[in-house]
């Protein structure tokens, strides 16, 4: 079985400047072909921290990812390191400087020396085309290893990854089968589940593993089976079997059967019963909106939203009576029922989800304290709605009333058309 | 000058399942607090890779931070194992059990077996009181290291690290001084800037170190200077001195003067200019209205949004005449100069930001590729516009299209108003 250990590189990721999104992308890609990561390492732009990591690595691992430092700076040190590091010299790849040559010309920009030296790659690596920037990708082999070198920036890294990494390593790295199920639940927290599970855990042969993996509200349980590429197909029947077992043990609260997003099942439902929604949103501030459009196609599900932040925009646009904000308050249940019905007469859409609440830190008070938050959910002919009081941050408690929403829409929805 | 390593634990980090945030944390606290992390590793759920990790970053540093592993399921093996590790025996923990118990009162659940294991810590250790949840953190000392482990869970691991590990760190590691100061640039690209830092960047000591951070039009320039406690004050004027002058050299496209979001200088610029603003959003969904008020304190400048997917919204509710739309289309320079006067009638706000794009993958047309966006920002009297042409991802067009919305809207608003 091929492995791998993925080696980030920058300074910015020592001080939690950044969030690392690159590795998680990479892991998932190496994952679909069969190659296991072992390690996620992340080191800085210092050349013995760099070098001692690839050095352990390249002990422990079949294929080795690195990705940053390679940008046209001088903080960039890896491209040199390389060099050293598998016994090269510095030559200028034609290919290359052609390439950054003609995205300058297109840009109208000046070439400058820091871009020719981008073209600059060690003669001992095959040069990974990069059509997304001037930094190009390199491969170098060594003693079995195989080890690439990535661009830092998410959007040329995930290029070069899926046109050329993936390709190579499938052909020239003999993987094993890593095969994943997962399924999405709701309602029931990890260890009432577990409980539920006890037999079933049991009776899981050694191969295959149970994962819990809790998200506010939601649990995705995930198996996994490991074995050799001519059993893949056994594999695939034993993991089907073991998680249809696990699906009809938790057929009650299970919300999807496979990984996927909230608003992905949304998105499904909407389609399947040929529905369109809309949102009226005042803590969420649009944040429900951008999950459901985020999806590619959600133009044809989704309207459009009114974002009433202000109590003035509840009262003038979605027509929330005066007298209703000022005795039952702007967080409140006739608020966000006025909101979620009138929503759905502004946009003409089916279904409508409103919410108004109190995200903190300021703003809360004795009878609604910070995390007070009122849902609705709607059509023309009935409304639902839920009191939510949650105890985190601003962002988290925006992002769990979105959360929540959406289940009280998937169940609605559901409830109603199904 | 003390250091740390953080070792994350769990497969959905090496399947890229999740994003790995909580490192990204711990190494912002950290570094507040001068203590420079070393290395960030994630391993599996797998005793020998943790035990091999816990083993090596032993060797390396001061303080070892381990993230995952603790739930109360059966994936779980981070607790015998640092148990053994260190030497110890399970007891039962009086203090965390009662407060597990508490827990499930407080929500009418039964206990389980499980949940009173979590009460079980090694005896070696020193717990750390978990107020948010019903895992405990641990903390070990062995050789002069010190290791402390923590829930995965992003929202107790942030409780535990602010109220109980950076105590305990600023007391018992002495600690050097690091420190960051950033500034932030827009509208010139990495290489260009670099070309202009070249004679600055000679003239940095060696204890400083300037860093490029790159993200889509936008630049950070980050300065860092390590040395003694003793000296942070002259460190502090040290580096003061260089930002000034680094500051100066860039003065035409700084757009802030330390490290900070767009929607963070868009908030300061709108309290400043006593302004309230509001966004007409076809293509972004709701995306830059979430941006807004996902700022604390964002309702006394942020009154609400339309967001108008379908054309029919933009025609009936933000006024645009059928036939622009018809004619020039929902993508055009006239709607969007529509969509931003007419947001800035209906939510009565001082300034008004609209797009209107396709963001891919579907929708694009021979003359309106994938990727075509156009941009206004308008106050009463005055509209500023600006087209796009993106060539990455969905998701990328929607956060570029954002950005950029909020770069023009920057510039409009001290253009007007300063």
């Amino acid at each position: 079985m091929a492995n791998a250990i993925i080696i980030t590189i920058g300074d910015e990721l020592l001080i939690g400047q950044v969030i690392d999104t690159n590795s998680s992308f990479i892991a998932q890609e190496l994952n679909k072909i069969g190659i296991s990561v072992l390690q996620r390492i992340a080191v800085g732009d210092n050349k013995q921290d760099i070098w001692d990591a690839l050095n352990a690595a390249h002990k422990k691992s079949d294929v080795i990812i690195l990705t940053g430092g390679l940008g046209p700076t001088a903080d960039d040190i890896t491209k040199p390191l390389l060099n050293e590091y598998f016994g090269g010299t510095m030559v200028i790849n034609a290919a290359v400087l052609e390439h950054i040559e003609a995205i300058f010309k297109r840009f109208n920009r000046p070439m400058l020396a820091v871009n020719i030296k981008q073209a600059e790659v060690p003669d001992v690596c095959t040069v990974l085309f990069n059509e997304r920037g001037t930094a190009p990708g390199m491969l170098f082999t060594k003693e079995n290893t195989i080890c690439i070198s990535l661009p830092g920036v998410p959007h040329e890294m995930k290029g070069l990854m899926q046109d050329k990494v993936v390709p190579y390593l499938k052909e020239n790295v003999l993987a094993s089968s890593i095969i994943h199920e997962t399924i999405v639940t709701a309602g029931e927290g990890e260890s009432f589940v577990a409980e539920r599970l006890k037999d079933f855990e049991a009776s899981l042969p050694q191969h295959i593993k149970l994962a819990y993996l809790p998200n506010y509200g939601m649990l995705r349980l995930r198996l996994t089976v490991k074995g050799s590429k001519e059993n893949e197909i056994a594999l695939q029947q034993e993991i089907q079997w073991f998680k249809n077992k696990l699906a009809a043990q938790l057929n009650n609260i299970i919300i999807a059967d496979k990984d996927t997003t909230l608003s992905n099942i949304i998105a499904a439902l909407l389609i399947e019963y040929n529905l369109t929604m809309t949102t009226a949103e005042s803590c969420t501030g649009g944040y429900i909106a951008h999950q459901i459009t985020a999806n590619a196609g959600s133009s044809t599900y989704f309207n459009g939203s009114v974002i009433a932040y202000q109590n003035s925009i509840k009262e003038n646009v979605l027509k929330v009576p005066a007298n209703v904000l000022e005795t039952e308050g702007a967080v409140s249940e006739p608020t966000v029922i006025q909101m979620a019905k009138e929503v759905l007469a502004i946009t003409r859409s089916k279904v409508s989800i409103a919410v108004s609440g109190i995200m903190g830190p300021g703003g809360g008070t004795h009878e609604k304290p910070v995390g007070t938050v009122w849902i609705a959910v709607a059509n023309n002919s009935k409304v639902e709605t839920q009191l939510l009081q949650l105890r985190f941050d601003r962002i988290k408690n925006i992002e769990i009333t979105c959360m929540s929403a959406m289940l009280l829409l998937r169940k609605f929805i559901i409830a109603q058309y199904s």
